[in-house]
């Protein structure tokens, strides 16, 4: 999407170079950084560079067409794959990127792979924007429903990131409200800062933001409330993983706008594509949940007055912090699930309609 | 309660002066202060060197006092309560203790006013104490029955800060958890940090870790994940304003939490000294709520790790905010409201029960 008059892609290919955003640094500064090495992809990756499975997902296969341009042999396809696979171990979509290079490249002879390589990876983000833009095909049919039934802006709330910078463009939650806005349909963005990494006050309004879609900051505490009050017309947010039976699995917090939504009478959509649907698991609470590091609570990250980024720590030296990282939003709170072959039921029937081929 | 091996009020009269703590700087530096000048005082409850509505009432008290030892004349009587009444335009419990000091002190003669005076203040002060270490006895009850069903600690989520420092000692939705861990029943607290003002980061954790209360840290997204696993036992919560049909104004977020409990069969209890019941509003919605500066939500506060106490921006220069700062309870969501009489049901018929002689 737009950051001020350029588009860009979290990810692309321009004068012979890979070139991503290094988003540590967002939103207080726009650092584009040119990939090339084995190393400088391990480290996009491991060190957060890039996040977002389909983003991370595209890098690695990046970073497998800049190893084949160096030297095609099997042994360092091999050894790249094993290098970008132990960067991020529990990230699937990383996994599926690697052994979709390796099922391409292999059978090829040495001295056509670069060039397959390439070609692949550029495909695979090419895929990645299209199943992002088709969520937001069928997305913005819900926000053309209630513009027509209301006055003034579509409000939405959006919770964490799962925006452009998430994936090679268009994003997943925030794709309908992209094309909300290129369809002249005006949208009002309630971003929750997402608490306790703040991907929302760091990545989503820097996003939005720069594609000029309206939107306001919210603490993680004022949806509920806002809801309440008639201030919120749709709820999309984004998943980690979705269960055969509609249960989703996404970053702490949602739970509890899923509540207030259902409390409320507003529309609670999930935003996925359908890679993230796990076929072999119904019961949402069978995900284990990844619990992190307690200076994530304790500590902020920011921009001081002189415009340094640093962290603050809110908290007494001698508190400790607890910090699942995920929560399970229950299917029956879910309206529904937009996925890119249009929107389903946040059910076992409802799933298993749109991807017959898939389900079990 | 202690702070360390020492036994604090957050407002004392020891050698003949008024001392506060200056919660400003909480948690990272302990500072008392001692209050002398009437600009003092209503320097002190503006800038919120002392906050919470007990604790506000009995530092205008006090005030009140420190005058009229310099001055008892009717005329330095109305002109300190006037300052002192401009300080905090919507502070309900500093009118009252205004009126209680004008209404004790009018009648006498200039010359025993002084010492009256500081008699009264000191009787505000115990009355509270009196207050809030009743709501802990009858807290307290809830807390034994849940210990004796379980092993181990018995868990409590709070948010905000509705502790000691908010009032003269005890504090309301802690006084059960002090008066649990004084009778040596294992408790736990996750303390919500709760944005945007962390006064549960700053303050409640503080507290707790003082008085060697066991506690955790945990941002506001995090509590309906916990009571989801079974982590949270009871919830207890302070208030603003409570209906006199027992709906809820409090904190933002309190709202979410009190869903997230009603979904999982979590106890929600709201601890409240009865002056806080508004009797002449039914429907909480009624209540207005205030909205505050976006810089709460754009900016937060913590200590640099050279100490420094300062402001960090989490957010795009040029995002904005919006900042409801209460939320309302419905008292459909409400388990009982924890009162100095006893617990009541939040309903008419549960608050009219318990206190018939306010009841319309």
């Amino acid at each position: 999407m737009k950051v001020g008059d350029t588009h860009y892609r979290s990810i692309w290919f321009e004068n012979g170079e890979v070139r991503i955003i290094d988003q540590r640094w967002l939103p207080h500064e726009f650092r584009i950084v040119t990939l090339e090495s084995l190393d400088d992809f391990a480290t996009a990756i491991r060190d957060m560079w890039v996040r977002g499975a389909p983003l991370i997902g595209a890098t690695a296969a990046y970073g497998v067409a800049c190893a084949m341009a160096r030297d095609a042999s099997d042994g360092n396809l091999a050894e790249t794959c094993e290098a970008l696979n132990a960067t991020r171990p529990t990230a699937v979509n990383l996994r599926w990127a690697l052994e979709t290079m390796q099922t391409a490249l292999r059978p090829l002879p040495v001295g056509d792979r670069a060039t397959a390589a390439f070609a692949k990876a550029a495909a695979v983000c090419d895929e990645d924007v299209e199943t992002n833009r088709m969520i937001g095909v069928h997305g913005l049919e819900l926000i053309k429903d209630i513009a027509a039934k209301k006055d003034g802006p579509v409000n939405v709330l959006t919770h964490c990131n799962a925006g452009w910078i998430a994936t090679v463009d268009w994003g997943t939650a925030t794709s309908p409200i992209y094309q909300a806005h290129e369809a002249g349909i005006p949208v009002h963005v309630f971003v929750d800062e997402t608490r306790p990494r703040n991907q929302g006050a760091l990545l989503t309004a820097w996003e939005l933001g720069g594609h000029g879609v309206s939107h306001d900051l919210i603490v993680d505490n004022a949806g509920g409330h806002l809801m309440q009050r008639g201030e919120v017309d749709l709820v999309i947010v984004g998943t980690d993983r979705t269960t055969a039976r509609g249960d989703v699995c996404n970053k702490i917090g949602t739970y509890l706008k899923a509540l207030a939504a259902q409390d409320n009478g507003v529309p609670f959509y999930v935003a996925l594509p359908s890679p993230t649907i796990d076929w072999t698991i119904q019961d949402g609470f069978d995900i284990p949940i990844e619990e992190r590091g307690g200076a994530e609570v304790t500590h902020v990250q920011g921009k001081l007055a002189d415009g340094t980024v640093t962290q603050v720590q809110i908290s007494p030296d001698t508190t400790g912090a607890r910090n699942p990282a995920f929560d399970v939003t229950p299917a029956r709170l879910v309206s529904g699930l937009i996925t890119e072959r249009g929107i389903a039921a946040a059910s076992p029937d409802g799933l298993a309609g749109l991807f017959p081929d898939r389900a079990a």
